[in-house]
């Protein structure tokens, strides 16, 4: 058995997993923001501890962490984690003090995702495939040759930041209009928000929102849209566009087999996935009708493969 | 002692290769526009006897042929390539039945360039890396693991086929606002008539062309950006803004080790090595000064890396 954690913007997710990927024990606290990278290794041991006890105690030979931003190729220092504010952070040696005698690994959380994918859900038996997690940030990682591609120089992938438009909108990473700032379910909230007023008070996405812009998000939209309120529609239907631009970047680029969307705008199933393989297979150079699917894994992603990494020959 | 080919929309360029990647013999031809792809294999033909004869006569024991377009995974049929007109032409047939007993391979261009590199030039010894062709068009090729990365499903890879601006400039695959259609030495030729107008009669970039706009190529541009013509320098930066902008796209998603840029564009050196590195310094995520440099196998990468093809393991 083995401890994986998932640290996002908001929570620390935790399990005792399993080698079939399964979640023997499971957890989440709040992220201690602000209390800087001790608390947060604080955490993760407190943990540890409430998840070892629940399945048995002391079990669990290795703690694998993953994190929402860019490693040192060595996997020992945070480089940058923008939304948990870790930067040149040596959270490996944080946590390592925590686990005396027990190895413990870092990895970025879209490359965990992407690693449980290939292990056990929508990337499984792939050579050439991609995870896109799209949340409120856009992650995710890239498997080729069958094995999980942590970058040529070993800084990670990064899927979300593609360049899709020349200035275009403002992206975390400090460039501007990357896939990120486009594609991800914050685009989707900030366009229903900015188009509350044209929507008008007739509108289901007004009445849905009961007038309150800061209820609109990703979902909402996404509701909307399916149940046809015009504004809604429209902003979906943009929304499927530029995410087919970033799908072509990478069909063109890479020519996979599987494409797997996760996070919580996949939810929207095939509303989402239909068109968006109709477009891929009109923008894309070999007019191929790529395998474009929801992810598998659902939230378990992240800590099954941060659990597992280690473990992976 | 190998054969190969390289198939243009101008010419079609042959040699005589030797294990280490020196040409033999070398010769070209102009491509039989508007007589069939039976005319194209006649061609090739007709130059392997020429060059065959040159180095002694009947001692190739293979030939290789690359081409400006995608093939089918088993490479035996040109799916498409736009720029000599073939369009699902069973072209490893054609070529076969005018070598029999020889050992005939098909690829794609970019690809057999990116294998140049990779065995002789830039890419040498590196396991991540990018050729990227700035001509007419904009081509190129991948090494993945070390090898040349022919795509997940076989289709090949575009990198000249990223999209960079949505409802950008048409480009040739069909879809608009690619890389090619922005970042190649077409885009700089167009820029340069379009500007010539506004940089009025007393301009070098006016005086260098002799006021006819056709007599403008990116050469011109280039040359007159260089020498401090204010249009031209205005068109180059944006030219290196937009490729800037792939390069980065490369290097979020791959982490290369090396990006080798050969093609007409890539003569222009420093003087266009220099800002992009800058640049993509600058916009991507990793922060990394990624190892941008001059392809070193010119001309030949076509022919080296179609003729060895067939014999890499």
């Amino acid at each position: 058995m083995y401890l994986g954690f998932d640290i996002g913007g908001t929570n620390i997710a935790g399990g005792v997993v399993a080698r079939d990927g399964s979640l023997l024990a499971h957890g989440s606290r709040p992220f201690p923001h602000g209390k800087g990278p001790d608390a947060a290794a604080d955490a993760v041991a407190a943990m540890a501890e409430e998840l070892s006890s629940t399945v048995g105690g002391g079990l669990a030979e290795s703690v694998g962490v993953a994190l929402p931003g860019s490693l040192d190729p060595e996997r020992k220092t945070v480089i940058h984690a923008h939304n948990i504010d870790f930067h040149q952070v040596p959270f490996w040696e944080l946590l390592q003090a925590r686990f005396p005698g027990k190895s413990v690994s870092l990895l970025n959380d879209g490359d965990a995702a992407a690693l449980a994918e290939l292990l056990f859900g929508a990337l499984r038996g792939c050579k050439t495939g991609i995870l896109l997690t799209l949340g409120t940030g856009l992650g995710g990682g890239l498997v080729l040759d069958g094995r999980l591609f942590s970058g040529g120089l070993g800084h990670g992938t990064e899927p979300g930041h593609i360049a899709l438009a020349h200035d275009g909108e403002a992206c975390t990473c400090g460039n501007r209009g990357c896939a990120e700032a486009l594609c991800s379910a914050g685009w989707l909230a900030r366009a229903g928000r900015e188009g509350l007023a044209a929507a008008g008070p007739q509108s289901l996405l007004y009445k849905a929102c009961g007038s309150d812009p800061a209820k609109i998000d990703a979902r909402l939209v996404i509701d909307c849209a399916g149940a046809g309120d015009a504004v809604a529609m429209e902003i979906f239907d943009r929304y499927v566009d530029r995410l087919s631009d970033a799908l072509t970047t990478y069909a063109n680029l890479l020519d996979p087999e599987v494409i797997a969307l996760g996070g919580g705008v996949s939810d929207a199933g095939e509303f989402l996935l239909a068109p968006l393989r109709a477009a891929v297979e009109r923008k894309s150079f070999f007019k191929y009708p790529y395998k474009i699917v929801a992810a598998r894994m659902g939230n378990r992603a992240g800590i099954a493969g941060a659990a597992l990494w280690p473990h992976i020959t």
